[in-house]
C-alpha cells in the first residue's frame, strides 16, 4: 500500500492520469499489476462534475425532503437520482443512474472546490476508470488496474468504508465457485468483491481530510478485466429492493 | 500486510493464541501496534463452536425454510438468529445474537473440520479477539490489536467483504467529526469502519481456499480501544430494520 501525498489539487480540466502518473514517479514508479486507487472526488473535480449551490432552485419536493439541510443541495441530489430508497430528512439514500444505493446519490459539499460548490460522481465511472488506465499506460508504459473509489454507508452497520464505483484492467469480483477447500466442500456462491476490499485498503493510507486523493496497491496479482457494474446487485437477485 | 501462512488446522482446545504468534514468529515475529486479523472459522473450531449435522432434528420451519437445502443445517441457523431479516428458500438473512444482519447467521459447511459437520460463529467475537490478544501479548510480549472477521454479503452490491465481527485494541470507527477539510468544511457524521475496511484488506491476503486463516497488517498507528460490537448499527438510527 502506498500513498501518493504529492497529487496538487485537482481543477476542471486537469489532466489527472498526468498529475497521477507524476505523482506515483515520486513515490517509486507504477509497475505492471499495480493497482492505482483513485478518489472519486479528484476525478469528478477533474471532470467538472461541481454545482455551484447559488445557481440552484430548489423544486417543493426538494424543500419537504431537506429538513434543516440546504434544500438546493438536496436538490441536486435529487436530479441524479433515479430511485429513493430511504428517507428521513435531511438524509436520503437514493439508487444513482448508476445503480448505486447511497446517501445523497454521492453529492457531497467536503473537498468541494470552493464553499458553495457541491461535487457529483463521475457520469460514467467505469468509463473514468478506464481513461485513466489508458492515459497511464500511454505515460508510463505500465499496465496497471485502475478503481475510483466513494465512501458509502451499509445498512446495519456503523461508519462508511470506501467501495469500487469505477473500475479498469482487473476483475472486481474474485469467483470461487468449483474451487474446493480443504475437505472437498464445494464453495457454492462464494464470490469475493475484491475491488470493494482494494477500495476499503486503500482509504486506510489515504485518510478523508489528510489530502492523499490516490495509493498504489501492489502484489495483488489479480488481472482480468472488468467493470464496477458487475458489482452492482441485479435487481431480479436484489432481497433488498 | 503479512499473511500467516503457516498456522497448523485447528482443532477444539487448541490454543489458538499460541499457533498464531509462533506463525507470526516464522513471519518475523508481531511488533507492537500491529494488527493481527484472524478468520473466526479458526476462531470457533478452536473454540468448539462446531455442530455435527447427524444429531440435528429439524423442526417444521427448518424444512419449509429450508427448499432444497439441509433442514438440519437451516434448523442451526434459526436456533443462531434472533430475526430473520430476508428468507428466500435455502437463502436466510438473518440478525444474529450479535446483532450482526448476514446470510445463514454466519453458520457455514465451508472449511469444517470435517463433511457433515457446520461451524458456527463465536459465542462472544469481541470477547474472543480480547483474550487472543491477552494471549498474544503473554507470549511474545507485544502489544497488538486483534480483529475476527468474517465474509458477509452486502445489499445491493454483489460479493462479500471482510468484516470485524470481533476487536480488541484498537477503535473500530475513525470518527472525523470536528476535523476540517481544506476548505473548511465540517465532516459532518464521517465515521469511517476502519475494522472493516482492515478485515476486507486482509482478505486480500488471505483467501477462501489457501489455508492462510490469519494476517498481519503493520504500520496502521490505530490505536485505542474498542469492540465489534460499535459497529452495529444501533435499532433508533437503522432506517433498514
Amino acid at each position: 500500500m502506498i500513498p501518493l501525498r504529492s497529487v496538487p489539487e485537482v481543477q476542471a480540466g486537469d489532466d489527472l492520469g498526468r498529475l497521477l502518473a507524476d505523482a506515483a514517479g515520486r513515490a517509486g514508479g507504477l509497475e505492471g499489476g499495480d493497482v492505482l486507487v483513485v478518489a472519486q472526488k479528484a476525478v469528478s473535480k477533474a471532470e467538472g462534475r461541481t454545482v455551484r449551490l447559488a445557481g440552484v432552485v430548489p423544486s417543493e419536493r426538494a424543500r419537504a425532503a431537506a429538513g434543516d439541510g440546504d434544500p438546493r443541495q438536496v436538490e441536486v441530489v435529487l436530479r441524479e437520482a433515479v430511485r429513493i430508497v430511504r428517507m428521513r430528512p435531511p438524509l436520503l439514500i437514493v439508487e444513482t443512474r448508476h445503480g448505486f444505493v447511497c446517501a445523497s446519490a454521492g453529492v457531497d459539499a467536503s473537498n468541494a472546490p470552493e464553499r458553495g460548490t457541491v461535487v457529483l460522481l463521475p457520469l460514467d465511472p467505469d468509463g473514468s476508470a478506464a481513461s485513466l488506465r489508458r492515459r497511464l499506460e500511454e505515460l508510463t508504459g505500465a499496465r496497471v488496474g485502475v478503481i475510483v473509489t466513494d465512501s458509502f454507508g451499509r445498512p446495519w452497520r456503523q461508519g462508511t468504508t470506501d467501495v469500487a464505483i469505477g473500475v479498469a484492467g482487473l476483475t472486481p469480483l474474485l469467483d470461487l465457485r468449483g474451487e474446493r477447500d480443504r475437505v472437498g466442500y464445494e464453495l457454492h456462491g462464494t464470490t469475493i468483491a475484491v475491488a470493494d476490499e482494494i477500495a476499503g485498503a486503500a482509504e486506510l493510507v489515504m485518510g478523508k481530510t489528510a489530502g492523499v486523493p490516490a495509493a498504489l496497491v501492489r502484489g495483488l496479482r489479480l488481472g482480468g478485466t472488468g467493470s464496477a457494474a458487475e458489482l452492482v446487485m441485479p435487481p431480479e437477485r436484489d432481497l433488498f429492493r
